[in-house]
């Protein structure tokens, strides 16, 4: 999806949320465990209960891998669904926050844009920066998809590296300087945690005009307002993340309903937001 | 595997060398095609000839997710087959530069070494360090188990943001010294790059007696005779990888033969490196 698409279904939907699948198996309803793939089913039902409040899904590796095989095979069905079921009406995004030698984040790209190979083709995939351009590179060969590159991120360990500065900078705003030579602001985004959302203006200094993919609004505290006060550009320029809120609002059998409530909540605010005038 | 039963493996065996498996479907020999699980097939044939002459495995996941569903099948029966027939008479790692925020950094590592959940059991993981402590400390709570922090990694990349320097010193210094706080040498490596042996001295001053990963002799063009020189310990400390120089040595039906002839000279090397008195 390229980003005017993206734009569109943005003031179409008047939303920018994502909806982050960080599906565990100990918190979804009971019910559902008696299914043979309770966390697909789990996800289509969240998907079918919010896709018109959301413009993008965000599938948290991590929550799959740990179930193995069968956690692959349940990721690997969901994106499958989403791709087949809302073709163009929902951003897709990997949060696998992968990066590593050239040779290697070749075969993540594979992993994530080539159905052919893996049966997975989301729209975009988190990456770390940390190994530099070439580890990052591949993952811009595929025409049409797109590069999340972590900058600041949502959890207190950020102060650990993110802050590591030089006489003029942090290492945060480096990344910020140099990946953006690597792609273009129709290629790439970056991950800034809503709870750094008075980071905004620095940041948006540097990348006035590239999209951000927010995550922390919700469970980890964060503030949609700050953030859309700080980070919102004239074509949105924001997907801002929830995930625990919304996915486990109710652990009953109305859990895709109340997911839905939630998501609405959000929504509503968001479209506020995208309403006022001379942004 | 705890420090004193490495240290042991490497001393009986006469090596510190372990074999990555990049296993590329592209690159195997032809003759596996036909087989059910081309990629099993090849590590079972590689681990069961190079096993004497190397101390540890260590698949790289992206090789295996490329391939979907498929891939991490048989990547979860490599591990379980290292795990069933070498039994701490090898240490695997599983290169996956994982990390992010604490609840999901928890996931990753049940992935890695929680069997009952992901049918996979790891010694050690790879971890990206740029999200700080939170996304690093959940992988330590599982006794016996390592995390191996990416420093200085042996790609051109490595130049884009693991120089970046305060007044003091460079990131990849800062993540030794921060990052030494959150475990020990007993539970905690490095990733150095052998194209970085230089740099080995500097690095000695501030993790003396840390093991350190160092990808990148082969292939990637770094010395195993200066990687030694700069890094060895008394207790050797160095684990030192080769993939595609050993695992691709043939594309023929002797291809494990092969792989198992430069495996040996790597290990030949090794064993005259470790009988260098007054080290």
């Amino acid at each position: 999806m390229n980003r005017s698409a993206l734009v569109k279904l943005i003031f179409t939907k008047k939303t920018f949320l994502c909806i982050g699948l960080d599906t565990d198996l100990s918190k979804i309803p009971q019910h559902l465990l008696e299914k043979e793939d309770p966390i697909f089913e789990f996800n289509k039902a969240i998907i079918d209960a919010t896709n018109d409040l959301a413009i993008a899904y965000k599938p948290n590796f991590a929550f799959y891998e740990c179930c193995g095989t069968k956690g692959w095979n349940s990721l690997t069905r969901t994106i499958s669904y989403l791709n087949e079921k809302y073709a163009d009406k929902v951003f897709t995004i990997a949060d696998a926050k992968r990066g590593d030698i050239g040779n290697t984040s070749q075969q993540y790209a594979k992993a994530m844009f080539d159905p052919a190979a893996s049966g997975m083709n989301f729209d975009a995939v988190t990456v770390a920066p940390y190994m530099g351009e070439d580890s990052v590179k591949p993952f811009l060969s595929y025409p049409g998809k797109w590069i999340i590159v972590l900058a600041l991120t949502s959890n207190k360990g950020a102060a650990d590296f993110q802050f590591f500065r030089n006489a003029d900078h942090r290492l945060f705003e480096e990344v910020l300087l140099k990946s953006q030579l690597w792609g273009t602001n129709e290629n790439m985004m970056y991950v800034v945690g809503a709870t750094q959302a008075e980071m905004l203006s620095d940041i948006r200094k540097i990348v006035p005009n590239h999209f951000l993919l927010v995550p922390g609004v919700g469970a980890q505290g964060g503030s949609l307002q700050d953030v859309a006060k700080y980070g919102l550009t004239k074509d949105c320029g924001l997907i801002v993340n929830s995930s625990r809120n919304i996915i486990y609002a109710s652990a009953g059998i109305d859990f895709d309903q109340k997911a839905r409530e939630e998501a609405a909540k959000i929504q509503q605010e968001m479209e506020g937001i995208l309403n006022i005038p001379c942004r």
